[in-house]
């Protein structure tokens, strides 16, 4: 087989055979292939489309050109879920501990923030002491003990998507729907899950702005799940303002634990945690339905289970339990910038975009792979949508090391925030449910 | 300006300005951008194609991004001859003398085989000693003081085109019109011609097998020549069977020979040869019609200047002339083999494209860049379509180093021939001219 005649069979408009997919995917995998000939594929790909037949089996091709994260058996169904990235997205760091306090055992496999959304591994990385590079065998016997593991994508997981992924990143071929949709599943096949979540955000701060967009990505993603056999579910839910309370790192920490121990302050965060939770445990049949699953995991808030199961994940993988438990000892910025309400009225946009764009600014993100984080930088919204605000009330608090980020960051946060005189309609945060 | 937006603008089916072209132009050039983004670019521009504005741009900007060739003005109007490439089109080894012995100044560039298709550099290699790689100046000294010159594209010539051309060829986006289009007719804006023709070959032995598509080439190739102020004409000839009676590179130059000096008997190399030339000189203002120019150049075959001119050229690029005066000197195969007619009829297809491949076959192309050629190997075509023959009369002599070549060379051959109990269609060589 001939990489060049892969090429022209889908310049041409052609479709690949499982055969001719394995092939490509194995030839990412181990560089068999030259950069100039994938990235050629690639934008061919994104021109002519994939069918979901291939999509189905770039992904299995993808996910079994490396090592499996193989947990075996053992009493618990696996379960994982994955979002597409949004703003103040830290549910992850709640809902794996609950899910795994519910009977599930979790393997989260996160990645990192990159321009305005944030990622996980950053956000545990704020703790200090925690590990999050992980080998497969730590990953699958603390799974086994505990449950859970929070871990990042090992370099034998799913090879060829990390070379993909960065050569998409590098080549605008980054929106093809079949690359997304293979790109996020292969590393989930890879963990030979029974349930599989998948969160796709819809909004100004999600990759796909629109909800025909969203939801298309969201049926593919499905579909392709269960063409590979994990049994699925993709929730819609709302990305035009940050989820909860707070953007940042250390910062998002603080918002895990403060839900785990029960807050009820971020009312959205907490909504969209208990849905995909209850989802959860309704794929994996631990739950007879998304509602018996939903009050399950709020009984594990309640009687603390979950929050002393992340503390025993986050002491498992070297982090200072000590900072979990009292979130004041987490990374603080060095300085810190209360702004005012500029008119008495309603809080009618804070776009979740620009809200990532200030946190970069501030120094919770990054604009480009190798920059350096703050982990202590941020904003805390001390009012989202729809909340009445008095002129000169505190909004919102920044932190950031200096003041010249402290000024980036209030133009950018400024610039999000929209005023108005009437209240805006009431909107939830889960949108739409697809099988 | 960032390269990954230029790629994401084309993907979307953006259109380029001129600025924008040219610092892909300049990025290729000079190695300024990686493969793998170059490549992602040419895929998009293929898929999305590029209107004719974009074309002039990116032909402009790759001829400007090295060395022009720099004539200046010496009394002769500048004039060049492209193919798109054929088998046994060796026609540009007796245009250029006759052009030059008419009055034009002919920088004649050229191209190597690949494939089934011959190239003009190895046909004039075959000539012991001659020399293809010539710089600038030596180019320059020798169009001024002989009229011609015969040469390969150098380093210096058009680099956007090299870096271009190597990446098409690997990563499948040869076939993009605009792309060949700009790669043509960069290294002819290169030289600053003041009359281009074009030859577009159209048959089994040419880039584009239908009519209609070497049309939509000629007419592209035409528009954007004109539009980079070069005075343009493009022929279609056809490629259906090889041009002349000959195929291989000794072989094409004892042809060359042949037709310089006066024979007859391939008659349609002769009336493709007389149809480029007399449009070359009419494009030029030499001829005051193609008609006339026809005329001029039959008369430099008759009176003898044309040939003496081409000996002249070759002495200049350190050719041993003696080989040229004497075409029994040329290197030779160390076997032969005379092919006898299967049936008696008439010839009714020899097939351009499998004659070119026998010729691969036998050692005078090339499989692949690296391959070795043998100067000597090819077929002398005795019978051509429409000639009467008879069963066991010779139709072709074979030419190769041994007799496993002679023997894959025949079956390709037989396999090319096809003889009829009726007389085809006589059609012309000359099939259509695009202004």
């Amino acid at each position: 087989m001939l990489f060049l005649d892969l090429i022209a069979k889908k310049r041409d408009g052609g479709r690949h055979t499982p055969e001719e997919i394995d092939f490509i995917a194995r030839a990412a995998a181990k560089g068999l292939v030259p950069d100039y000939q994938l990235s050629a594929w690639l934008m061919a790909v994104l021109c002519r489309g994939m069918d979901e037949k291939e999509t189905v089996a770039l992904t299995r091709s993808m996910a079994r050109s490396g090592d499996m994260l193989r947990l075996g058996s053992f009493g618990r169904p696996k379960a994982d879920k994955h979002s597409t990235g949004g703003v103040g997205d830290g549910v992850s760091l709640a809902l794996a501990p609950l899910a795994a306090a519910c009977g599930l055992a979790v393997p989260m496999m996160s990645g990192r923030g990159l321009g305005h959304t944030g990622g996980t591994l950053d956000k545990l990385e704020s703790i200090d002491g925690f590990r999050v590079r992980l080998e497969l065998p730590e990953i699958r016997e603390q799974v086994r003990r505990l449950g859970l593991c929070l871990f990042g994508q090992t370099g034998m997981l799913a090879p060829a998507d990390r070379t993909l992924y960065a050569l998409r990143d590098a080549t605008a071929t980054v929106p093809a729907r079949s690359l997304i949709v293979s790109s996020i599943l292969s590393k989930k096949a890879a963990e030979e899950l029974d349930a599989l979540v998948l969160d796709v955000k819809v909004g100004s701060g999600a990759i796909f702005r629109d909800a025909k967009s969203a939801r298309e990505l969201a049926r593919a993603l499905v579909k392709t799940a269960k063409g590979l056999g994990i049994p699925s579910v993709a929730v819609l839910t709302a990305m035009d303002e940050p989820l909860g309370r707070f953007v940042g790192n250390a910062l998002e920490v603080r918002q895990a634990v403060d839900i785990l121990r029960g807050d009820r302050t971020a009312a959205d965060y907490r909504e969209c945690l208990l849905c995909l939770g209850g989802w959860m445990l309704k794929l994996a049949g631990v739950a007879k339905t998304q509602a018996a699953g939903e009050r399950m995991i709020a009984q594990r808030i309640d009687d603390g289970s979950g929050f002393e199961l992340f503390c025993r994940a986050v002491k498992a993988q070297g982090g200072n339990e000590a900072v979990v438990r009292n979130p004041d000892l987490l990374p603080k910025a060095k300085m810190s910038r209360t702004v005012l309400a500029p008119k008495s009225g309603y809080v009618s946009i804070l776009d979740a975009r620009k809200i990532g764009h200030a946190a970069v600014m501030l120094g919770a993100g990054r604009a480009f792979m190798e920059a350096e984080l703050d982990y202590g930088a941020g904003l805390e919204l001390l009012k989202k949508v729809g909340d009445r605000v008095d002129k000169g009330e505190p909004v919102a608090i920044l932190y950031a090391a200096d003041n010249a980020r402290l000024d980036l960051g209030e133009r950018e946060y400024r610039d999000a925030l929209v005023v108005a005189s009437k209240s805006p309609r009431a909107r939830p945060v889960v949108l739409e449910v697809i099988r």
